[in-house]
Formats: C-alpha cells, sequence, structure tokens
C-alpha cells in the first residue's frame, strides 16, 4: 500500500466474520490493519475471541465501531499530533473513527468534545491547548448546522479539516453545506460521518511535515 | 388592514410607475405604505418628481430598494426598539429593507452590520449597545454559512430571528438549512431574502410588548 | 445557563439510563430539567421507578416522549401566555413537546388542536379565546400542506411561530416550505418537528414582555 | 384531432414569424388555433398586421401572452361554464392563459383575481357567484405559499384545479408541493405555470358534462 | 360534511382499535365510513370481530388496506361510472384505494390493470371498454417512469387523473414528474400514492355530471 | 485518439476565434474533427470565410450548432447505420449534434423528428424503416416528459439510446428521470442535451458490428 | 416477448410463492425465466424444494438474488461475449445480476472484480483479456465515487454500459451524476443498481452482433 | 489579520471602484492584498491606471479575474511549494485564483493544466515532477464528472485538495459529490470555484511545514 495510507476494512453491510478475517489477512501483510463503520460491534467483541491472535494486539472501539489488528512485532513509527473537536457529544463516534485512524499512522490525537457554539465557552481553552501542542491541524467534527470549523477556522492559522455528520435530525445535508460555504478562509471539508477520511487526510499532512 | 401591519408593494416584476401609483394609493387610505424589492430604483427616484407629492414624505432607500411614502398629518406612533445585525457588507440591502418596514410600524432599529463570524471580535460589543437598549428582539442577517444567528442565541436571551440571504455564491439554500438546524434555541427563520417579513414580524413582537 | 432558556437533554439515539441520569443531573443543577424525543417512553416510565427521586416531581409526557424533572423546593416563575394550534391531530405530539417547553419556562399555553384546512369552522373560536386570553404569540403546528399559520397570521396582529411537522405521507419538506412563503406577513418558521424551539422562542417573546 | 383538444402552438423559444405561419396552418386545418407562451408579445403584434388575415378574427392577450386565430366561418360550440381563481396580481398572466384555451374549446370562463389568503375576505362572494353559475370545476392559480386551492376545495363539493406560479421569489417547487399535499380531498393539479394543461383538463370537464 | 364527499380515516400511524373506533364514529353519524391505509390489515380483520357491528356492513380490502363500514340502512346514490388503470401489478393497491373511495360516493369503477407501457397492447381493448361504458374520466395508477397517463390522454377526449405510486425502486419523484411535464394536455395529478385523492376528485366529476 | 473516436471542441464559453482554429488544428492531425455546442454559431458561419481553407471541406450544421472540418484528402469508412427520433421539434437540435457526430464516425444516421407520444401515430412507419435498413440502435431524443424511448423500446429488439433534453420548461431533469426508471428493458441514457456523446457510443456499437 | 429480450419477475415487495409460481409460469410459456431483487433468497432456496421441477434446471445465485428456471428441453443459443467490471466487492450482487441476465440471452460474461481506481492496476490485465476475448461491450459497475467506467472509455473503443450502485453511504445520487458527466465519450447508463437493465442492453448490442 | 492568513475582497456584486479602494485600504494596512472574482476584469484594467499607485507593484490575472497590491517596500517571505493541477481547460481560472492565493501567501505553485481522465497519459509526468519538487499538497481542480482528484490520491502520499468548478453543463454539484464520495483515502474538498479557500487552505499546509 502507498507508504503510510492505511489500508481499511469497510464494515457496512459485512458480517462480523468476513470483517475480522479480512483484517487479519491486511494485518499480516501489513504488520497493522483497520476496520471502520462495524455495525454490530457486541458480536465482533464476542466472536474475535475464537481466533488465534496470539501474535496480535486487539484494540476494539465500541464508540467509534472500529477494529485495530496489529502484529506485536509491528512498531508504529510516531510522525506528530493533530487535534480532534467535536461540536456535541453525538459526534464523538466520529471523531473517534478519525483518532484510530491517526493512531495506527502513528500520529497522537488531542481531542476535546462536545464544545459546540450552545457550549463556545469551552472551545477557548481547547484551542488553546492544542495550538501548545502544536498540532499540524484541526478536525472539527460537527452535526446539526455544522458551524463549529467556521469559528475554529477563524481563530486559528492551521488548517481546519470539517466533518459534517449525520447525527442531527432534519435535513442531513445541512452541516455539509455548511462547512463548504464558510467565509473563514482556511477549511476543507471531508463526506458526511467519514472519520476515516478525515484521519487520513490529517495523517498524511503530519507524515509531510515529519519527513 | 389589520392594525399595525403594514401594506406593502411588492416592487418585482412591476414597473416603476405601477409601484408608484400602488404606493400612493396605499398611503392615502392608511396613511403611510411601503415599496420593497424595486428594481430600477434610480428610474423611480427620477420618476417619483413628475408627481404631485406635496402633501407627502417621500422617502427612497437605494440600499433596501425601498419607497415609503407618508401623509404628512401621519403621525408614526413610536412603539419600542429592535436590534438588526449584519454578518457581511453584501447582507446590508436586506436588512435596510427590514429597518424601513420597522420604521413604518414604528420601531426603531439599533443596526451593526459586518459583525459575522470572520470578524467576530466586533459582535460582542454590538451585542452589548443592544442589549443596553433594551432592544425586544434581534433580527440577524446572513448568506454563506449563515452561522451567525446561531452565536448570537447562544449568548443572548431575547428572540433572535434569522433572515438567510441569496448573496453568497454557491447553494443558495445553505444559510436558511444552517439558522434552522441550529443547536441555540431561542431562534425563528424567515425566507430567504425576506428583510420584509423578518421587520414585520419584529414590530409585531414590539408592538405586543408596548400594548 | 442563560437565565429563561431551559437546558435539554435530546432523547433521539440514547438510551433510558442515560436520558434519566443526564435530565436528573441536570435537575439537580438547575432545579428543572426537560428530556424531549424520548424513543422508548414507556421503558423510561417504568425504569425511573427504581431511582430515589422522593425530592422531586416527575412529569412523563407521552404523546410528546417528554420528561420534566423538577424539585419539589423549586417554584416555576409565572411570566404570561402562549397559544398553540395544530392543524390535525397527528401534530399533537410537537404541540405537546412546545408546551412542555413552555411550562418549564413558566408560560401557560392555551391549546386548540385538529383545526386545520380541512375543519376551518373550528379555528375561529380557538383564535378568539386566544386574543381573549392575551396570548403574547401563537404556535401553529402543521404538516401535509401546512397552509395553517398563513390562514391564521392573515387573521391575527401578534406574532406566529409555524412548527412544519414529518408527519404527513408524502415530500416532507413541503409544509416548511409553505409557511417559509407565506404572503401573510407575521409569520418565523423553526425546523420540521422542532417544538422545543418553538417554545423556547415563544417563551423569550413572554419573558421579554413580563420583564 | 382529439375532438375538443385543441391544438395548440408552444411559442417559448420560437420567433414572431414562426409561431404566425404555425398557429395559421393549425387555423386552415381546424378553424381555430391558440399560441401560447409567446415571449414577444408586442413584435407579434406589429408583424402581424403584414399578414392577409381577412377571413380570420385575431386575438392578441398581452396578459396571457396568447394568439388566437379563428377562421370567421368558424363558430365555437357552447359547451358550460369554469371558474378562475387567483391568490395574487402576478397570478393573473397564467389564469389568462386557462382562460383563452377554455374560450377555444367553447367554455365560459367567470373569473376572480387577487382573492388569496392575505385577502380572503374577497374569497367568498367569488365563490358564491361561481356556484351560483353552476361552474362544471374551478381552476384555482397561485405562487407564494399555494394554499388557496385548499382553502377552496374545503368550502365547494365540485373539482377544483390547482395551478402552481413561478411568480413567487423564492422555491419555485412550494406551491406545487403545497397543492399536491394538501389535507382538502378534491384537488387535482397541473404542472408550474401550465394554465394551458388546467384549461384543456377543465374544458373536458365541462365537454364531457355538455354530452 | 361537505355532501358527496368522503369522511375518512387516515390509518397510517394509528393502531387498530383507533382506526375501528374512529371509523364507526363516522359511520355512525354519516351512515359511511372508509378508512385508508391501515398499517396491520390482518390485525384489524381478527380485531373488528369483537365488535358489536350488526347493524352494519363491514368490508375489508386487504389490497387497498382500506375499511369500509355502512349502517345497513344506508343507501349509497348511484352517480356514474370512473375508470381505473394501472401500469403494472404493483400499482394495485393504490387503484383499489381509488376504486373503494369511489364505492363510498357511489361511483362504479370500470377497471384494468397491468395495462402499461411494456405490456401496451393490453391497453387499447381497455381504453376501448371505458368509452363503450361512458366513464366520465379515467384514473391511470403507475410507477417507474409513470409514462401510462400520457399515453392515454393522447388516445381519449375524456379527463385523465394521474395517481403516481411509489412502488418502483430508484428516485420516488420520478412519475410524478412524469405526469405532470406531460405533452399530452387532458391530464391533472394527484400526489404520490393517493388513491383516495384520486377517488374524491373523480367522484366529484361524476357528481357534477349526474347532476 | 482512441480509433474511431472523434475528438472534439468543446464550444460553450469559447469564442468563435479559438474555436475555428482548434478544430483545424485537430483536422490537421487527424483528418477531420468536430466542434459542438457552439453559442454565436452566425458569427462563426462568417469568420471562417477569413481563413485559408481550400484543402478542407467545411460543414457548419446551425440547428446543431456544429462545425465539421475535413480535410479534402480524407475519407471516412463507411460503418453503418444508426436510427435518431426525436419527440419534438425542439430536440431536433440536439438529435442533429448526434448525426453530425455519427457522420465524422461514417455510420449513416437515418432520421425521423417529431414523432413524440402526442403524435404517436407518426411512429409506427419510422419504426418500421429503421428496422428495414438495419439499424444497429436507435438514439431517442426527448424532453418534456421523455417517454418516448420507453415506448420505442417495447417495440424492437435493438439498443435503445435515450437522450433527454432540456427544452422543456418545468424541471428540467425530469425526461432523465423518466428514463432511467423505464419498464420496457432495452435502454441506456447519456447525459441531458449530450447528443455528441449519444453519438459517439451508438457509433461504437456501430464499429463493434463492422469490424 | 420480444425475441431475445427476456421476461423477467422483479421480485422486490413479492413473497416467495408468488416468485417461483411466477417464473415457472414463464418458464412453460418460454422455456425460460429469471427473477432478480429477491429479498429472501435463503427462504426461496428452502421453499423451491417442495415444487415439482423435474423436468426444469433451477439456479439460484444467492449473491445476485436471481432465480433462473429454464426446461430442460431449452437450449439457449449462444450469441457472443459482454464483459463486466466492478469498482469494490459492493458492487458485485449487481454485476451478477447482469451476468445472470446476460446467461438467459445466451451472452458469455467475461468477469473481473473489484478492479476500481484505488486498486487501479488490477484493471490493466483485466482489460487487455476483454479486448482479446472480443467482448462487444463493457458493463461497469460502480458506487461512490462512481468513476471507473470513465477510466474505462478512455481507454478502448468499445461502448461502456455504466451501472451506478447503492452500495456507497453517503448520498446515494453521487455515482449516477458522475457517469452522466463524464468527459470520456463512448458511456451510456442505466438506473442505478439496474443490473438487469444493464445486461439486457448489453445483449442486445450481443444479438444485433451475432446477427 | 491572523498571520499568514490573506485578508481579501470578494469583487462579485461590486463595481471596479470599491474593488480597487478595497484591496488598496488593505494593501496600506497589510501590505498586500488580494481581489478575486472581479467581474469587469477588462474595466478594472482601465481604470485602475487612474490612481497614484506608484508605491506599489499592481498585478492583474485576466483569466483568474484577480487583482494584486503590493507595497514595494513589502516583501512575501517564501515558505513552500504547492502543486495545481486542472483537468480541463476550462478548470484554469479557478487554478489562476489559487495560485495567485498562495503567491500572496509566499507560496510557489507548480503547475500542470489539462491532465484529466480523457487525456490522462500527460498525468503521470505531472505528477512526477511535483513530487521532485516535493510539494506540501497538491490542489487538484476539476468540473464535469470531477475524478481527477481520485485517480490523483491513488497515486501519492501526500494531501490532496479537491476543487469542484462549474465550468461543466450539466448538474453543477456533480463534482462536489465525485469528490466527496471518494474511495482514495487522502482528499478533502473545498466549494465550488472557491480556488481562494483552496489556495489559503494549501498554503497554512506550507506555512505549518515550514514553520
Ligand atoms: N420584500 C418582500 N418580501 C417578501 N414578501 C413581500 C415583500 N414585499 C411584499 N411582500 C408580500 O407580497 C404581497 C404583495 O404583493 P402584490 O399585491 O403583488 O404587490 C403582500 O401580500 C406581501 O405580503
Ligand atoms: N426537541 C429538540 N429539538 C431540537 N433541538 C433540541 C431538542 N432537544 C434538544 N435540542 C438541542 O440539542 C442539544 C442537546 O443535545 P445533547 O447534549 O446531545 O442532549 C441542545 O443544545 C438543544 O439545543
Ligand atoms: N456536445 C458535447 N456534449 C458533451 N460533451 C462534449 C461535447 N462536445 C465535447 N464534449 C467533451 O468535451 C471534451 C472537449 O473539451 P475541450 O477540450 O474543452 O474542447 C471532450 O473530451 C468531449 O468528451
Ligand atoms: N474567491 C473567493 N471564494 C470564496 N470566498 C471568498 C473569495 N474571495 C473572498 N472570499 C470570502 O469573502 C469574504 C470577503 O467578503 P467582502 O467583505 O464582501 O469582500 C472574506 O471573508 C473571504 O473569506
Ligand atoms: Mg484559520
Ligand atoms: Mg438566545
Ligand atoms: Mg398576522
Ligand atoms: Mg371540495
Ligand atoms: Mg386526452
Ligand atoms: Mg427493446
Ligand atoms: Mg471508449
Ligand atoms: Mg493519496
Amino acid at each position: 500500500f502507498r507508504t503510510g495510507v492505511p489500508e481499511v476494512v469497510y464494515g457496512k453491510g459485512k458480517d462480523v466474520e468476513e470483517i475480522i478475517r479480512a483484517t487479519l489477512k491486511l494485518a499480516e501483510k501489513n504488520g497493522i490493519a483497520l476496520a471502520t463503520k462495524i455495525e454490530d460491534i457486541e458480536k465482533l467483541s464476542d466472536e474475535i475471541r475464537k481466533y488465534d491472535l496470539k501474535n496480535y494486539h486487539i484494540k476494539i472501539n465500541k464508540k467509534a465501531k472500529t477494529l485495530i489488528i496489529k502484529n506485536k512485532n509491528y512498531e508504529i513509527k510516531k510522525i506528530g499530533k493533530v487535534g480532534i473537536l467535536t461540536a456535541g457529544t453525538s459526534d464523538i463516534p466520529i471523531a473517534e473513527e478519525a483518532k484510530d485512524t491517526l493512531e495506527v499512522m502513528g500520529v497522537e490525537a488531542i481531542t476535546s468534545y462536545d464544545v459546540g457554539i450552545a457550549g463556545i465557552h469551552r472551545l477557548f481553552p481547547a484551542l488553546k491547548r492544542m495550538i501548545e501542542e502544536d498540532v499540524c491541524c484541526i478536525i472539527v467534527v460537527a452535526g446539526m448546522e455544522g458551524a463549529l470549523p467556521s469559528v475554529v477556522a477563524s481563530m486559528v492559522d492551521i488548517p481546519v479539516i470539517g466533518v459534517p455528520t449525520s447525527t442531527s435530525y432534519g435535513i442531513k445535508i445541512t452541516p455539509l453545506l455548511t462547512m463548504l460555504h464558510t467565509c473563514s478562509p482556511g477549511i476543507a471539508v471531508v463526506n458526511i460521518d467519514n472519520g476515516f477520511g478525515a484521519g487520513v487526510f490529517a495523517g498524511l499532512i503530519a507524515k509531510k511535515i515529519h519527513k
């Protein structure tokens, strides 16, 4: 695979056995592998015990609905830091999907959740900490009106990656449109709920800087 | 007409003569009348001089593309104050349409323009002044991502009336959707570019309080 | 929290325990708290008995799918009246969500349900009573063609808050569009099914008048 | 042609000469012919004088942008009455297009314009007169929120044909959606601005009754 | 109720007991009543036996998901005939909903199902029979590309009422758009799956002719 | 270039000089070249005389808004026949664009225009002739409701290529949706107004057969 | 039926018994029959054993959710080859639906799955083999961004039939739009998930060549 | 202003004098300033000569419709390289807008235009050169089907910024949707035609690396 871009098993529509086997196969090939959007993560949690995985570290993230399988001999090279913010609590699963993607790429995530416009006073210390940690970019995950990336981008001089979520009720395309139409330059956007895509994109920035 | 709700001549698609005559007729009946969305306001400015209007005060707002005709004997009853904010400079025409509507209803507008997210530091003193002036509600006019009403509503305890504008390039429905999906309760919305509707709605709140 | 604007637990996607605990926590902090859009209200009804809530009044509204938890020592300050109308019977749950929100804010709701265009003769006495009760605004909840707010606004001189509902079969965005495009000035709109948002907005008008 | 259904020249995108010649050709064949949606009706008005039309009656409707050419020997058979209402004044051109279509089919139109929800008190006498004239159906032309057909259908027991118009500013599809989602049974709808289609449909009802 | 327009219980979202009781109540008032879009028609079939309905005729149409309750003393006045066509077999439930509505109004339906473009040779004899039976209009029910009403209207001189259905896979709005954009004048349309609306509209034409 | 697929100059947004020069350059390289969607075809007609093109055959199609430049020494290899139908007269420009594309590819077009559903009796002899000429496929160009390809495909056993046009008034996407949702298998579709794309696709079928 | 175009039972919304009986009836008439989009293919697999089908070959494709019933005496006439590509693994069911359709028409399918842009190096040998096998056209099945047909068409001189799939998460219409807007001429498109339609269209090309 | 993010005058809807004055004012404040989307760039070219700008370097880009005003004493700090690709020639204006934005930020652009899927062989050397020049990211500008960013991202390990353009005819949202739904991770997207936004975002990556 292109060095540094993780291969991924997209879990939607696949059953638990398929997912485990496909992820394991990638881990055998690349040392590490990721599965996302696993529909029945509880069942996967149970089933995976039946496999002989003594040479692997297994990490299951029930919120993110992700699975990481890593060979015990495989060492992830550390390549920098990325900030992750969410507007609400229901945006956290997508944020965690991005975080797990970054972990596979060797990037540390500095997270701060539930700091949206309705509770905007929590945003400032979170941003301050990210700047101090010298993150190379900030992933901002938001549903409903999706205005948080604009607010963040108006305050910082580093790239902001907007991730619209479908957690809101109403017209699902709204936060995507909001982010695309921002008046605060410095934002680019990935598709609705695409935490993995945001993670890869942020990881590629980190990798480029680290080189 | 329902007392306090101004009758209006909607200028779009009408020629200048039609507009002047229709507005004058309403002014004869009600003492005051308003025309909005006048397409050729320059021409109206010229043509209106040909009419015998010595018993009337004429006000032409070239930005808002509005005309007010008021009988010199008609006295507008003062009934309170409303705040008007815009995110950018291109939202000003719609804000001024709301302001002229409020004027006809006897409501004073406290305005502050170009205080959107990209220049958010200008927002705080503007809001402070409006609270001090004890406005009964705030009209927030915004295009592009349309996030300003959410930010305002998260800071004040008075009703916020969102007016999306079509001045942005891109997908015109975006600021409307953003405002409808707000996480900050306390916002209601009128249609895209409907400064007149926002003015009437705000004026009815003022009128209810004044009673 | 901004004084007078209720904090709320948005129940969609949350399980019953989460909802009860979060609402209780807000009630401890603020004296009173509201949860809306509770998906399994029957289960919540059962489960809540297991909690020690002897210091609290509990109100469960099965139609509205809301929960109010109020400390017995907390007194709601009465601040006025709001009218609520629905076009059909299937709009009642959203109307009741608005009503419960108003209750938390100390506003009395004068309700009249199922008075839509198809049974328009029932509308007139309902409006008459609301005017007599001196409501400060009227929330009009309607699905299908969503024309009721226009009809109401053409008859009264107080603000009308339109709430489109998704109860209709067909294209869900229809009543929202209808309300936004009204010819009867004096209407502002909240998002589809947003009874809570309409309640807060109406409550802020009441609060402003009461001050 | 199917007896009773007028052949029509659709004027959009055609130049004035094309339109005159095509309409004349149909009039030669059928005794009478109609052209609709003529873009430059003023120019057609001038140009048509150059043609030798001494055997024909010419009727140009500048509002409707229609042309009727009738052989002086052709007699239109009278087959009944249809009501036509409009919500606003800007809906009149489409109403007149329907009226001219009906004229060609031998149907008399009883019209009443500008009786929409904003001026609903004018509606009742208009409906009363149509019922007394025993119209076989009512064509209701409306833009903006498009609620008038619902109101009419809730009051009468004869078929209502809704014609949404594009004259409103805002989202053009709104009145079409409103009419399709009506709660008042007894309405069927033609496409946006399709006055001709409404006229033919109403004329076919009249014809069926007359037979 | 407006004479001749049946009052109806809209079954969607209602449980079986609610539907039976509401329909019965209307039948007590008007002699006859109709319920449509009953979700669990099998359960209603069972449950209704528990009610004392010895003074009523009960008709349950499992395809159409409708219920008719008629007092044995109530006599339906016969007022004419209407044709009903469907393009495919999956359109039959909506056609039957229209048919039951017509039955309540005293109109006989001449039906011919599955005569769409893919099997167009079956259309001609069906149309021929309808013309011979002197139907006053034809209801044409079609999903997928929705072209059948256009074909029918190009062949007959009586009004065609198009009913788009949602049975097709793909983009649900397609047959509605097709029918609205027809080149064959003589068609008006009701909303997607609105067999009831088509039935009432057709019934009103029949009633007008019968008078 | 891929043998047999014509290189093309897309004229939209280009000025006349650009188009002539680019087309000539392709003709020098390939012996023949095509330009489509030329906005000011009249001006191109004039301007092209100023160029020294004595070694070339020039063909300007004002309806199609196309230009073909062919070296006098270049011989087009004949590779078969394709049928082209249009529903209306306003679809002819797109049909002619397809025809010119086919000409460049060496395919003869058998055309029959204005044979849509409203005048369906003209369709049958046209189809008969195409079958007799042994066309390898039929391009069917239609706007408005776009139902003609379905009707054709239900009658013939050869591939039908649907070309939706934007000539209709109303919602432009309608004929595209109609064609995609056809019940008559045997149809594939190109984009709205893409006569060139339909021509190339049909030409590739002809080429494959001819080989 | 039109010779060579298979009659099909569309399984969606039908129960297993209906499907088996309808397919069998067609097989009795035509020698062979196909059912597609069978929702409960496992149940059909079990139930079909209860039928007396000793004169028939039965083929159930669980991936494609198709059933083929063929009389043992019926011989499929071989008429050529078609290529089938998929971008991802989740597009395979639709590809297999096309393949089974082709089988019924006597066309051999050369398949190569999971060769999309993300793994584009696998595309070249697949295309090479298809060209060598002299396929008459290539069906390209793709979801997500749907760009594979464009890439293929830019490399080959034979017709490409694009089949967008709904397997992607996100906005379902995306791959359809991508394919319609291709810059690589030589592509025509069928509706989302319409493997059957693509198969019939490709089969008609094969048949035309074979003749 | 946030260091490194250029302030910009958005030219759309502004007249030439407004643009020049606003840009000059920013240049006085910041040393350098940019105006984009200038509608009448020819007129601006003429008018700007009337201003006293002897202390400034003026750069007018007629393709990009941009203006840069730089104080002769202001030195742009060089901070790295970015690649810019376009699919077609009509995408060049947007690419040049991005390039000018980058210039203001001190970033050198390595450009390669017209390398889309239809001429994909030109893509490989372009990418090779960008990698050798060690660009920190690649801006890919594409209209029509918008597939180029996916192809690029599948080949390189650096961030790809997709810029959809509206130059294509057809449904304008298509390339935006394509880019959002990419299967090749490593892409983020800005709004349609937002060359300025892409430039700022890319410039912020460069700046972060350079620090
Ligand atoms: N600026 C405006 N925005 C929205 N609606 C308006 C505006 N001005 C007038 N209207 C509405 O348009 C109608 C007047 O239309 P007309 O009678 O054609 O002048 C009134 O009923 C108003 O409610
Ligand atoms: N019924 C409702 N409709 C719309 N928004 C709501 C509703 N209930 C709560 N909210 C919003 O959702 C947020 C609470 O989300 P959470 O923290 O996830 O419970 C608050 O900021 C409210 O503004
Ligand atoms: N009439 C047309 N409709 C659709 N696409 C076209 C048309 N003419 C040319 N094209 C495409 O546009 C591209 C040429 O664009 P250009 O190089 O800008 O002239 C070619 O690759 C064709 O595939
Ligand atoms: N080419 C462009 N594309 C998108 N946004 C832009 C562009 N140029 C300027 N802007 C934004 O528009 C705003 C300037 O608007 P104004 O104050 O009206 O000139 C700035 O905040 C920019 O972020
Ligand atoms: Mg920033
Ligand atoms: Mg607030
Ligand atoms: Mg009112
Ligand atoms: Mg009625
Ligand atoms: Mg007809
Ligand atoms: Mg066929
Ligand atoms: Mg090709
Ligand atoms: Mg990459």
